[in-house]
């Protein structure tokens, strides 16, 4: 039987999602607690290995067990057995050709940056800073730049092991709500660190040292040694996957990105 | 020389306001960095002592100097001697007879609820939680009974040195924003616990356990024992102070909590 599970977690208690001898990854502890449910190992597959740090509000699992369970103990039972910074939201059983990871289309993240002098303190492990000033209007043209497909190599880690650096961003947009702004991002799927190599340039862009168009230029120079530092993984947030409607998870988005301002 | 300080900590990190021998006190921090610019030890009054747990997005402290420094220094170079989780926002010289404390006419606090099923693990410190839908209307209407000048023995820690339990709620209001409320209080002045013990009691409200006129009930019974328990300190925030304009501090409101969804 294969089961799928919506996650949320606060990146800043793991040390990224991925398996670690020391156990601190968010797998690590989620394999724990299943199995104390299960009552055999269990072996989860995410839809997005998230960095250390990174934050989830919509990550998705799936895991393989023959042990029969009420839907509700893969949720409260699991959560019982797991920290206060990781949460099961939902559980249900999929089909055997689902799979985490390789049937999702697509993949959303947000960054929340905190604009203003003087750090946040209440949300300093949970959005990304920056002390000046920052040009909503220029950024808005710049992000315009990323949508669609396009070879993101200017915007991918030098350890990045995908076997292609194209990728297709059918949405990219950004919201202003007090001293915060919230990128979003939307792809079929994305490189490593490409989400904050993406907001290093369009800070770039923000606080006046280039114009908009330089992301075009960013793009087609396809050179990540002349691109932009990678911005904190403080203020990033994977907020959901999508798949085809026939594997009939529960309904996305109820977790977008809420947070204090 | 007296100089204001506008404050802003997470409260997970701090074992309250209040200076303690093991020096895990807000106070106990920002005394440190504020000696290591003045050179010379330094003792700040707040505004309003917070308890272990809560948070401030607009506490207000006080201190005496004889070292002339720019004001940024009290800013930038305060925060540089301070933890990520606590950070000073705005430094200037006030009269000799301005008092933190004393002088406030003023607080508002927030409390920030999350109503859902299963707890939120990226705001597990920075709300309460509480698993039960609760009503909208029917706490707005149980909140309008607080407002007011009341004897509010009802929400009033047994530990609690007030000399009176009278106290006057000049704003009390909720919010409903996404899978959030936000419960927002003004009064002259605060009895130990009280935001804390006034939720508690509109989240029995909240999910039918009693109709609105039951804060009222309590009100005039002024028996905290019969009063339901205490609720959680992690929502909590002190977000302003309010003092005669006299005194001409940085406008207020700036901090206050909201959500985005």
């Amino acid at each position: 039987m294969k089961i799928a599970l919506g996650l949320t977690y606060d990146g800043a208690f793991f040390c990224g999602w991925q398996s670690q001898p020391s156990r601190c990854g968010v797998q690590d502890a989620l394999e724990s607690a299943l199995a104390e449910i299960a009552q055999h190992e269990v072996r989860v597959h995410a839809a997005g290995r998230t960095d250390t740090g990174v934050h989830a509000l919509g990550q998705v699992v799936h895991f393989e067990t023959n042990t029969e369970r009420p839907m509700t103990a893969w949720v409260r039972g699991v959560n019982a057995h797991l920290p206060a910074s990781l949460r099961v939201y939902w559980a249900c059983e999929v089909s055997e050709d689902f799979h985490a990871r390789f049937s999702a289309f697509s993949r959303s993240y947000q960054y929340l940056l905190y604009n203003a002098p003087v750090a946040s303190a209440v949300m300093a492990n949970k959005s990304g800073w920056f002390h000046l000033p920052l040009d909503y209007a220029s950024m808005q043209s710049a992000i315009r730049y990323l949508e669609g497909e396009h070879d993101f190599s200017a915007f991918r880690a030098s350890e990045c092991q995908a076997k292609s650096p194209v990728r297709t961003i059918t949405d990219a947009s950004i919201q202003a709500v007090g001293n915060y702004f919230i990128f979003s991002f939307t792809a079929n799927a994305f490189l490593q660190h490409q989400v904050r190599n993406m907001i290093g340039a369009l800070v770039y862009v923000g606080k006046g040292s280039h114009a908009p168009e330089y992301i075009k230029t960013l793009l087609e120079a396809r050179d990540r040694t002349i691109s932009p530092p990678t911005f904190s993984p403080n203020g990033l947030y994977l907020t959901g996957v999508r798949y085809d409607q026939k594997f009939a998870l529960p309904e996305l988005d109820l977790h977008a990105l809420r947070i204090l301002i």
